[in-house]
């Protein structure tokens, strides 16, 4: 089976006592699901999985497998600071039947990139499962070398890269290189604002945190790639930038609490979510924040 | 009681199949208390925190307990990616018997001194024990701000400061606003390199990680700056500089395995470990590169 | 008049003793001229601009008009630390004929966008000039920020933006924002792998420095666009981003050497150039190194 | 003749007109030279030079060696982004009778260490005057690597280095690595803020802005150096450390507008300057920006 098309990130729904939104994380799984994305992948950047103790990872996983029910496959984020504590979230994602794994690189300790291919290396001796590298400079401070990528596709250590990099040439170098080497990669955009590039540069699908907002355009603008209707691809991009200008009109705020923080608010006004609650130490959006988010959504008609 | 002088931030002995090497650990954690350190720092970067699982981190604290046995002080790291789970690590090491807990800030998770604010609030709040914050951002990519810093000595939330941040500007400003507001927190710096200069500045006491490998030098050089003997201070400096360059004389490598590797390999070549293995994905030290770290042993006199 | 196309920036020869190679300049911009670029962009980066004396500065320049002869316009480049150094650019531009003039933000001195907004509206009250705003904050270390950029194309200071950021995604915010204030700016990517996403994301042109070497297929690929023929588009960027291999392939190189210093190499060996030297102190390519580029040139049927 | 010793880099004072302002410049220069300095730096960072034409370039150095007359020597920057404009700074520093000139890395394009080096050997084949390297990767982007530093004192190209990096660990490993090759480089600090543990890594002087506004605190620190008072040369510190809180009360503002506007202001409420005005597109700090800094002259005072 290859992976493509439109996966999104899950954002995870908590109560406000910080407590997993079982309600409200089976509406908004099934929402996308009905919208008809190819897959899901819980415990990313998005579904606050550094945040999260074990439990609650293996809560939030469960849920979506049981919700998913074999609709759609679910990928499952096994990203921890290295490969011992990685190793570990493996065997919870087999145990619970994940489709397949996401892994970063290593973060904190300081190492190279050849610290980072024996890390993907040595968990693909440890699992069958497909393992998707996650590349996120922002978060790890180490980008993936696309020859290594590529490598570790021809080796069978990976099934597929979601680069959420933002560098957008690398990109373009990676699919050429992964298309020379008989494409043993599935490659991902994890971008929301440039997935029409993204396409052009020949990727396999997309992961938007956005589409957790409103899947049906990411799902729509996958249908308008597959079809090669380019103008359409590219309009629906420009209102896909529209509205992911929910993560910019918030004031005093910035990283994961703007990111991730508006797309929960938007949930919550949308009625998917019923909070907008964010994991300790941040803080949710107030006031003026969500009005300005409140703003967007009325601008883009989903609300 | 108020922390001060000396205190190494223990690196760990594995054995060659990745176990903890308690019988290294035990000769080195007992070299160091009876060379006269003044406490022990364990489940730092040093201890390759970020690669234990959490059972190895239990291990790594009862050991260090049961060696220490009330001679010395014992803070505890308890280091990750966000509060939740930084409050899980606090529990056992309350539970253990922590002298001190030492946390970061949060980190992968891209956020603003509010949220690192609010997660140093939120641990005190769930522990009496005293709180170290670590200013390291190489590692955590955000820089502790001295307002705030001193902001919670004052409050009572945090204890003291290690200062791993490189900036000797920003250390003295810490150190001067320190002392005006009534030098509320005990200001450590985590170099090995100018702790002649954070002694100028008014540190109280320096966590230095080449100490495991000399920790005579740095007592000494303790209690040469408690005599006021500043010639003494900086001789013993200029000895410890050209010891640190096994972290620099290898080849191939840089971050934590140039490190740590190389404190590690030293420690294998004098006799104090029985392996010099590294935890994964990083590799040990070999060849010329432990030829390279004799040489600079040789030349300070320590084989 | 409005700029858009192909507008290389156009690489300057020099003779081994590091004179202006007049014959071989001819020769490069009749080649580039003949081949249907939009216009010409002397003294950018690609231009070594920074390495040039004032006296190399207008021999560039008045070359470029006299060779050009109005065929296409010629911009020009007032690129220097700080207004004051700026606007004595600006004079010799306007003596010498330049059709528009392009300036980056100051640099060395740390300063803020106020003082990058103060300096683009000094340069307008001295000149009736078009302006182009250059983004490189790899260069100058400040990147400029979208809502200044058009607010100065709103208020008639800028004609238009050559972006060389490699930020897609604040490129695709760009040209929305320009748009929805009227498209006051003429806006051009300055990349040269990922043109055919700048055009997706409405792009009115590309300054690619790779068009000194294949002019053609850059031309090719604008015409394609403006046809909609998107699939060409795409397939000549992927012509082009093979070809762009020549400045990654040298070993012991990078920034300026390796980049400008491959189109140097690339255009001797093609004959263009009649040397690939480089301006102090910078060496050129040799060895192993042309070597490289030449296998590249001949893979692409360039040599 | 080896330098030593407080070198202030020399503040240049502008009329409201941005014309030099030669009387407030004598005056600063006098006050400079009466209280003791070592020597005079000019056309550094701090005299605005990359603000500066050549013929105000020219002004500043002329100006400066007719005040000093022979009773301090007079230290010149040739700073520019490449070594053809160098060069040519260096023709008029050797024509008006500098006693040594100071270079910079080349800047805004992006070179390496072999360049730098080359730079520097360059500039050393032209000129019989002394040379200082100026180490500021602030704003050149390029660290000047030890190893290079040294190889060049002792090839003779380099008299001394300026280092403005901010890096302690470095600069100690410099001075070592100096005094193990004969001390051939004369070594001095740019900071204003920890100059005492410059002292103790074993700095031969300082080049200290902040001497500008209080030229005597720095004389008698080092004074105080020579004769081994370790206590008061800290004490000493601390108030320069208190006063340099003038670069960081104002709000709104940063790098070289809070840090030389500062400068510029002081002098100019103490009645050395007449104004406090900056070059464009700079402009000077005002409202409470000046009370904020008035304060702090009260505070320590100078006022």
């Amino acid at each position: 089976m290859k992976f493509h098309g439109i996966i999104p990130p899950v954002v995870t729904p908590l109560t406000d006592d910080h407590e997993l939104d079982v309600a409200s994380y089976e509406r908004s799984l099934n929402r996308m699901i009905e919208a008809g994305v190819d897959g899901l992948f819980v415990l990313g950047s998005s579904s606050e999985v550094v945040f999260c103790t074990d439990e609650r990872r293996r809560q939030i996983v469960e849920t979506a497998m049981r919700v998913a029910d074999g609709r759609v496959p679910v990928l499952v984020g096994v990203i921890d600071t290295s490969t011992p504590r990685v190793l570990e979230h493996v065997r919870v994602a087999e145990e619970l039947g994940a489709d397949a794994i996401v892994a970063t690189a290593p973060f904190y300790a300081i190492v190279g990139q050849k610290e980072v291919e024996r890390h993907f290396r040595l968990i693909h001796e440890a699992t069958d499962l497909p393992i998707f590298a996650y590349d996120l400079p922002q978060c790890v401070h180490i980008k993936l070398q696309g020859d290594m990528l590529v490598r570790l596709g021809v080796d069978g250590v990976l099934a597929g890269v979601k680069d959420s990099s933002g560098d957008d040439v690398s990109f373009r170098y990676l699919t050429m290189a992964n298309d020379l080497a008989g494409h043993p990669l599935q490659v991902f955009t994890g971008h929301e604002v440039v997935v029409d590039g993204a396409y052009l540069s020949g990727a396999d699908g997309s992961v938007p945190g956005l589409a957790n907002v409103n899947p049906d355009l990411y799902v729509e603008q996958w249908k308008a790639y597959q079809a090669g209707d380019w103008d359409r691809v590219r309009e629906l991009q420009t209102q896909a930038a529209r509205l992911m200008r929910i993560t910019s009109v918030t004031r005093g705020e910035f990283g994961f609490a703007a990111g991730v923080g508006a797309f929960k608010t938007a949930l919550n006004l949308m009625g998917v979510f019923d909070s907008a609650q964010m994991p300790e130490p941040v803080l949710p959006l107030e006031g003026e924040n969500r009005v300005a988010i409140a703003q967007v959504l009325k601008q883009e008609s989903l609300l």
